[in-house]
């Protein structure tokens, strides 16, 4: 499937996947959020061939995931920095960690402990809440039409009500 | 990068792209998230070749994210139906949507409406949490190393501490 492909789902989803739906990128995103800014860093955490990281780089930056700059240390050479765009996919990073934890457990126990700077103390794990803060499961969700639904979404939708 | 490949990296998130992190593996789910069941409807919903949906839901199949049974109502039939692993997927969906919405939205407003079955009232939107329910963004977290660290993570996780 090629990315002109999915951008013929108007769906936040297949959108989102339009730009990140690529396990390289999600990698490479994953060693960004831990600080990892370089090149050479980037292919030596994920030995990953140089063209494909060079390329998923430059989707990145292209798409204002990444901001390429000048290293503040050495000045001929270049870092790869989360925007704050590139910031707001930590949820998604957590979600697809915590789901790995949960069903592909190391047996020595957890990979990392995710603390809060401010106290030390582990952050919650992601849930999804109801507005009165009641934990919910997907069978606790329904499903409506809104303003930006198109004819494709609304099929999808409705699939459900007709099912 | 094949699966192989990705299972070398003993990291949850890694050994959950293992699983889904394929775009049409994705888009499957969000469909059977929508209650789609049978081939026939993925199919006419994603525009997606048989071959390539028929191997997506062998593997789902496989790695326990759905299950194959027969149809209740037409005992020729099969049905896709989300287990519970496949289930758990929900909150991943949800964050790839929230970004989708945020940063590729539909100039009409939102694409759907999500609601409590209990309440009929919005569920509220996917955030980071601390242990006392403040807001975290990617930059109030800090990572250490836990009792299934291994090497190659370790790595990564002291990237940060020495950057």
């Amino acid at each position: 499937m090629s990315r002109t492909d999915l951008k013929k789902f108007d769906c936040s989803v297949a959108q989102t996947l339009d730009q990140i739906g690529e396990w390289w990128t999600l990698l490479i995103l994953r060693d960004a959020f831990h600080g990892i800014k370089r090149f050479d860093d980037f292919q030596e955490q994920l030995e990953i061939s140089p063209t494909v990281l060079s390329a998923r780089l430059q989707s990145m930056t292209k798409n204002g995931i990444l901001e390429k700059r000048k290293s503040k240390t050495d000045g001929r050479a270049f870092e790869y920095v989360l925007t704050e765009k590139g910031l707001d996919l930590y949820p998604v990073l957590l979600t697809l960690m915590a789901w790995g934890d949960k069903y592909s457990p190391n047996a020595a126990g957890p990979r990392m402990e995710l603390l809060d700077k401010k106290t030390g103390r582990p952050i919650q794990s992601i849930h999804v809440l109801s507005e009165d803060g009641r934990r919910l499961s997907a069978k606790d969700v329904y499903v409506k039409t809104a303003a930006g639904t198109d004819q494709r979404m609304a099929s999808l939708i409705n699939y459900r009500a007709k099912a």
